[in-house]
C-alpha cells in the first residue's frame, strides 16, 4: 500500500464544492471517478478540508492510497489529461503512511479577492463592491479576531463540531489600486468563517457596524447575528501548512 | 435620429467573434437583437472592428442610431440588465452624427498576455507557454515591425482587402514575474495580425527564427510562409483611439 499525497488547484464556479455529494458535481467526487478508472480500483481521496460550492483553491491538499504502482509522473500527467479543465493537479508525491491531509495540517491560509470596478473577466474570481471603505479600521477591527478566539457567530447556523474554537494567527489587507486582496491564516476554519469574518470586516469599513459591537459579538459563547457573508466567488484556498 | 456611442467589455471564451453571423452566437448579434427589443425598433450595431472568435475585449466601441428618445442612462442600466454576463456596456454617449466607430478610429491598441506557468485561473486570458524566451531578441525584431508596414505575410490567406498597409506606431513587452505583456499600436490591422507578429516574435525568441528571416519575410510583396500563429484566448482589444 502506497499513500499518495496530491495538491491541486480548482476552479470552485461549477462545482458543489469539495466533498463528494449524490448526484451533484463535487472536486472530490470528480477526483475520486478518475483515480479510481486510472488505478482501476475504487479510491477514496481525502482532503485537507472541505471548500464550499463556488470557492477556489489554488494549492488544496488532499491524499489517497493505492496498491498500484504506478509511477507518481505517470499518475500525474494521466490525470491531468483525465480530469476536466476546471482541475489542475500540481504534483503527486509519494508520502509516509502517517501523514494525513486534514490530520497532519497546522494551518490553512485563505486568500479572499475584492474589486472596486466591474471587471467582466475577473467575474467568476472576486466580490465586486461599490462602495469605499475605511481600511484603517478594518484593520483595527481585524485585531480583535487575533488568537484563540470563539467562532460561534461566525459559523453556519448548523455546523457540527465539538468546537467553535480557532486559533487566528493572521489577518492581511493586501490594498490594490483597484480592491484588495484579503488574507486570513489560523489553524482551522468552520463553515463559512472566512466569508463571515470578511463581511464583517466589509460591514465596519463602511461603517455600517461598529467595532464595539463586534468586540461584543466575539466576546459571547452564544451565537449572535452578525452583519453579511461575504460571497464565496472570491474566496481561494491559498496554502494549507504541514 | 440620435446616434449613440456604446463602450464595452466582453469575454471572448463564448463568442464566435464580433461579427454577426446567421446562427452563430457573436457579440455583434446579441447587441443587436437586446437593443432591437430595448428599443422596439431594428437596430444595427456598427463595432470599430471585427474581433476573431475567443479574442476579448476590454473597451471595444460600437455606434448605433435611434429614433427612440430614452435617457442614455436609462438605455446603459437596461442593456446590462438585458446582455448576458459574458458582455458588459460601460457607457452609452449621444454622439454627433458624423462619428463613426470605424471610420473615425485613428488606432487601435490590442494587449496580448502569456504566462509561463499554468493557472486554471486565467485558462481563458492567457497563452500558457512552457519555454524560455529571449526578449532582448524579441525586442530587436519588434523594431522591424514599426512604421508603415506591408503586412501581406502577417494577415490570413483570404484576408480581403485592398491594402495590406498597417502603419505600427508601436510595440511594447511588459515583463511580469510570471510571463508577459504584449501591446501593439496600428492605425489597422487585417485579419490575425497581432497573433502572427507576435507568434513570430516568440518563435524568434525561443530561436526558432532569426531576425534575418523576418527582415526577409517583410521586405517581400508577396505572401512569405511565417512561423506561429498566437492563439486568440491571449489577445484582448484594450484601447480604440479617436
Amino acid at each position: 500500500m502506497r499513500r499518495l499525497k496530491l495538491t491541486l488547484q480548482y476552479d470552485g464556479t461549477k462545482f458543489f464544492g469539495w466533498q463528494i455529494q449524490v448526484k451533484k458535481r463535487t472536486v472530490q467526487g470528480v477526483l475520486e471517478e478518475t483515480l479510481g478508472k486510472l488505478l482501476n480500483s475504487q479510491t477514496q481521496v481525502q482532503g485537507s478540508g472541505r471548500t464550499d460550492a463556488g470557492v477556489h483553491a489554488k494549492n488544496q491538499v488532499a491524499h489517497f492510497d493505492t496498491e498500484n504502482p504506478m509511477p507518481t509522473e505517470k499518475i500525474l500527467t494521466a490525470l491531468n489529461f483525465l480530469v476536466p479543465e476546471d482541475i489542475f493537479v500540481k504534483s503527486v508525491k509519494e508520502v509516509s503512511p502517517d501523514f494525513h491531509a486534514r490530520f497532519s495540517a497546522v494551518a490553512r491560509l485563505y486568500l479572499y479577492q475584492v474589486r472596486f470596478t466591474k471587471s467582466i473577466f475577473e467575474r467568476n474570481f472576486v466580490w465586486q463592491i461599490h462602495y469605499k471603505l475605511d481600511f484603517e479600521k478594518m484593520r483595527e477591527a481585524a485585531k480583535l479576531f487575533i488568537g484563540e478566539k470563539n467562532m460561534i457567530s461566525f459559523c453556519r447556523m448548523h455546523t457540527e463540531t465539538n468546537s467553535y474554537f480557532c486559533k487566528i494567527y493572521e489577518i492581511d489587507f493586501e490594498e490594490l489600486q483597484d480592491g484588495f486582496n484579503f488574507r486570513i491564516k489560523a489553524n482551522r476554519f468552520l463553515h463559512s468563517t472566512v466569508r463571515m469574518i470578511l463581511g464583517t470586516l466589509v460591514e465596519i469599513g463602511r461603517g455600517h457596524l461598529k467595532i464595539d459591537d463586534l468586540e461584543r459579538i466575539l466576546a459571547s459563547d452564544e451565537k449572535q447575528k452578525i452583519g453579511m457573508t461575504a460571497p464565496s466567488l472570491g474566496l481561494f484556498l491559498e496554502q494549507v501548512f504541514y
